[in-house]
């Protein structure tokens, strides 16, 4: 696949996911400028040292986005309406504005309202690379290698806009997807949202109790893995959840059915179901795992 | 601290937990002989081709002993009656009788209705050092290096065979605790036995949902993490959630007032208390991992 490098990239949020896309897209030759734009000096600074961008600015302005052929909004998925909003004005006719945001409903929601000319360019994407890591510091080349990245076409997306996006994905070594965001969002609230859910929760109920700091003491490896990410960043679990909020209440519903059984199992004193029931669980567990190569 | 070795050990379960205790005793000369009771033939063989037994037996019987200092049972906790049934009329009065599963509320009911008239010489112990690894090729010098270990007296207990037990359990390098079984319980419910549960029934859902299988495609190491408890073995935990299900109980409803908070503020798109609820939760977990060390 051979396509042809761009001029320039504005990026809004010089972070490990954005970060490290500009990175590999230079390495390859794929773009020739990056701007970064953060509303943390320090972090651009790092950023402008690492060579992870070219310039910088720490608000959006007409010099930063005027001469782009991409917009990339790398940021947390609440602040998306805002930075379309100040993008609105200073977009040039053909530049593609694209996310990287967990919910995407949300993102195509925020495009059709405060980019509502432009829309047909603006492409709602969605990397599965997360990490505990965050900032310019973490960018690093290579995360995407191997890795899935969805793209949700919305009712007015101009497929070139579309076409350019995935090419530059791939290029970066992702494995495309195209589905709709309503798709997307279910799969995800599923997958990550929903066990973000579960292991803050879980937390919280043990903070909560009197004895909870001594029980702390004795937890050990299967509690630090299951409670992993509970130590994710709040505002940006905050920002994804109320994006997600219907799919995670209908998940939340079944959830409370499944510790029905569970207790329903335990109050009969039921071996034979409740085995069958962890049973069930560990072997979708391994089979998922198993896939995973 | 020094301690005199002792004779023979009788083994019952030879896996990980109690193989890897014989190791690390054989090793620093504490014990001159074990032998070990299994169920599995397979796995006695490779035991003994491992040296972490000496002798080998596929039922509990006389002459397997006869001569023991220490019976240590390390088999599935609802498996405790049928193995103190069956000792009872074969242990001599001095012989101690130990343990070391999850649940020690259970453990003691079993050997207080099962060897009643052994009852003084019976140490409820739990050492912390789960692995998803199983059986005699799972145990491992320096397993308890460092790990704690959990003995829980009850009002019959002779204080010689518990300081025995407490004696063994710190050569090998772990740390000992003493506290009542309820308290035990009670912690065990709360960082270990509800994760399982939690991850059990989370990964059901998935199971159960009609999409669940397109939704696994895109679990990524969030979901790996927060799932891995999930494929633990399902029945030492049908019986370790059966033998503590009230603590359990307690946990679940208390969760379920979690979910509730949850999703009331969800509902009500209350984004800075649901950013406060996960800070709590980030920091109380931050916290206990930074103490890790």
């Amino acid at each position: 696949m051979s396509i042809q490098p761009i001029n320039q990239i504005t990026l809004i949020g010089v972070g490990l996911i954005g970060g490290s896309f500009a990175l590999d897209l230079k390495r390859k030759g794929l773009v020739r400028r990056v701007v970064g734009v953060d509303v943390n000096q320090e972090n651009l600074e790092r950023a402008l040292e690492r060579k992870v961008i070219d310039e910088m600015a720490e608000c959006i302005r007409s010099q930063s986005i005027a001469g782009s052929d991409l917009v990339l909004i790398a940021t947390p998925v609440a602040t998306l309406p805002e930075i379309c909003t100040e993008l609105a004005y200073l977009l040039s006719e053909q530049t593609i504005v694209s996310d990287v945001g967990s919910t995407k409903q949300s993102a195509i929601q925020a495009f059709a309202r405060y980019l509502p000319e432009h829309l047909p360019n603006c492409v709602a994407a969605h990397p599965i690379a997360g990490s505990d890591r965050h900032g310019a510091l973490a960018a690093k080349f290579g995360l995407y290698e191997g890795k899935k990245l969805i793209l949700c076409p919305h009712e007015q997306q101009n497929p070139v806009a579309l076409s350019l996006m995935q090419s530059l994905w791939q290029a970066v070594g992702a494995r495309t997807f195209i589905m709709p965001a309503e798709e997307h969002d279910a799969i995800f609230a599923a997958v990550s949202h929903m066990p973000h859910v579960l292991a803050f929760s879980y937390v919280h109920q043990i903070k909560d109790h009197a004895d909870g700091q001594l029980y702390l003491d004795f937890a050990a490896s299967g509690f630090r893995d299951f409670t992993r990410i509970a130590s994710s960043h709040p505002a940006i679990w905050t920002d994804i959840c109320l994006a997600n909020r219907q799919g995670l209440l209908d998940l939340i519903a079944g959830q409370r059915a499944q510790l029905d059984t569970v207790q329903r199992l335990l109050e009969a004193g039921d071996s034979e179901s409740l085995y069958r029931y962890f049973e069930e669980a560990k072997a979708t567990r391994d089979d998922w795992l198993e896939k995973q190569g």
